[in-house]
């Protein structure tokens, strides 16, 4: 562990843009997390306010309020929101300054840095507080370029990919790691967002803050070496955006330079467009559609997972058990029900798998 | 222009690593080229050894020799070779430095910097003379995230993509905005590679020296500039990689964030296995199965071009033949006899273009 952290979402914490904050509830070996402030969901159990389960992880009003109730000062305060083209919200400037003048360190996934912040650049300094930027990207030296090293790892690689942007799909991914572990099969996930960085994740890089032409190799050398250190019976892979997705289609380095055995595609129910491009009119292909695509890439798809966020209970079960007939294979709805309907296909990926020819 | 250049390629002239060089020789706005320097095929004109037509730019030994013969000197010597991983390869350092001490400026496209090598950028300070890296990267504040704005353009975009690396693309994309521009129609071509910005390219950005988010966005942003500032009858985009190709696929940001309308693509005849990765057998597909994938992102191929490197002329023209009937779509041998043939469906996507509904 790095420390105590408070996370930050200023009054976005219902919003999938607190999907980081979300994450670091729900797993984190990085951080432990003392409270959430957010002004619009305060007063009440983060855990309860995020999917109905309690946590014990209460959501304060704001940073000033967390420190005059006397409770314990934390090493951290963690931005726990995204901001469109990843730039530090003006907004949040003064719950940041108070934080550096309490001589809390900053955590930042955004693509603009702490570091370059004209005011709290130096505030940090004078008050000698870390500002960690987790989206800097790696010196050019630092990178990896694939090799194809790739095709010597002994396992299963499995990303967890989705058709839309923001749909639960590293979620799907711990939560299939852990049921796998309860199961003595050892299936550490390979992060690719600062998100999983931040929950503590050993192996990974961050996908959207790598120069292009390295981002294959940087997810060979993350998957290699987790097989080297570990000799894991399975590696999961976090997927990014999607496939089609129109601001930033993502999805095929994994499938062809990542390996990918098959894949776990999770679909947001009852979601139409692609998220935050509805102006656009441009629909999320039907699951069937998005499988056709995966396996022009090669890969199978061996199971799918709904996220449910804008349906009711009885709809979400009901397109569940439609789907299941329609594409036969397992449909998991993680959230309410886990993911154990996945395993099948998974142990059956596991005992036949042999070494790619190459 | 910039200035008159020599360009470097060692000893790979004849080689697929000096795909700049020949892209250099063939278009080329930004310098004027005097020689090239690579002792492999000095001694001939570079036009002939490159597609067997003169240019009258001759291949010489190296640079001492190019300085001793009393020939104009230079303002920069241009690097015109690839390395894997992009890194300057010590055996040119000795040219490299020569020209310093000679005050000739040096241009790199490698993704290593001259201006953070040990030696060679203390002393090109030392001598006054420029170190001018293609592919340095963006600042963060000057990346442009998408927008959506692409869907305003209002005249076809047409990417030349590819099944492989190096077949092509970006010649292609060259053959079809010159063939055009005779016809008065005016198809300026975005450029995505460090060749692109050499040639002298008005509108492009460098993919593989971009971070990851930005990429859909700078392509957007080339793309949408270019619209208003020239209102062109058609945008030529030039493709990168290919949508399978193992160390980094590519293409479909340019599909789907690219809002491709059409699309051309070239194929190298007589190339079985990804090149550079033969040993991984993984082979190429056939061009009617990457058809099919450019379809799956909603986007039809109009068009074919073969690259025929290594095939010989009569091959060459039967498997033009052959394709044409197969894939009843035109098929064009840039380098022997043009690429007239890709016209006729490009008028017709020029005609028939209406503004998406978005």
């Amino acid at each position: 562990m790095d420390g105590t952290a408070l996370v930050y979402t200023n009054t976005q914490f219902t919003q999938l843009a607190a999907k980081t904050a979300h994450g670091l509830l729900r797993h984190g070996k990085r951080y432990q997390i003392l409270a959430v402030m957010d002004s619009a969901s305060a007063g009440q159990d983060s855990g309860i306010v995020m999917e109905g389960k309690a946590n014990g992880i209460p959501i304060v009003e704001n940073l000033e309020a967390y420190l005059n109730s006397g409770a314990q000062k934390p090493d951290y305060l963690i931005i726990g929101i995204a901001s469109a083209g990843g730039k530090i919200d003006p907004v949040w400037v003064p719950t940041l300054r108070l934080a550096i003048e309490h001589g809390i360190s900053l955590v930042n996934g955004m693509h603009h840095k702490l570091e370059d912040h004209p005011e709290l650049a130096p505030l940090a300094q004078k008050h000698g507080v870390q500002l960690v930027d987790v989206r800097k990207a790696k010196p050019i030296e630092d990178l990896s370029f694939w090799s194809g090293e790739i095709f010597q790892v002994g396992c299963p690689i499995l990303p967890v990919i989705g058709t839309d942007c923001a749909v639960g799909k590293r979620t799907t991914a711990r939560f299939l790691e852990e049921a796998l572990e309860k199961q003595g099969i050892h299936a550490p996930m390979i992060y690719t967002g600062q998100t999983g960085w931040l929950q503590g994740g050993k192996y990974g890089f961050i996908f959207d803050s790598t120069l292009n032409d390295f981002v294959s190799g940087e997810l060979e050398a993350a998957i290699v070496r987790c097989w080297k250190e570990e000799r894991p019976d399975l590696i999961l892979v976090e997927g990014q955006a999607a496939l089609r997705n129109l601001s930033g289609p993502c999805g095929s380095e994994m499938l062809v330079s990542g390996r990918a055995d098959a894949c776990i595609l999770i679909h947001p129910a009852g979601r139409t467009y692609y998220k935050g491009w509805e102006w656009t009119g441009k629909m999320i292909p039907p699951i069937a559609d998005e499988i056709d695509l995966v396996k022009a890439y090669g890969v199978p798809t061996i199971g799918v997972a709904l996220n449910t966020k804008v349906v009711d209970q009885e709809t979400a079960f009901a397109e569940q058990s439609r789907l299941e007939t329609e594409l036969d294979l397992p449909v998991a709805l993680p959230i309410e029900d886990g993911v154990d309907r996945l395993l099948p296909p998974i142990h059956e990926l596991i005992q036949s798998f042999t070494l790619p020819t190459s």
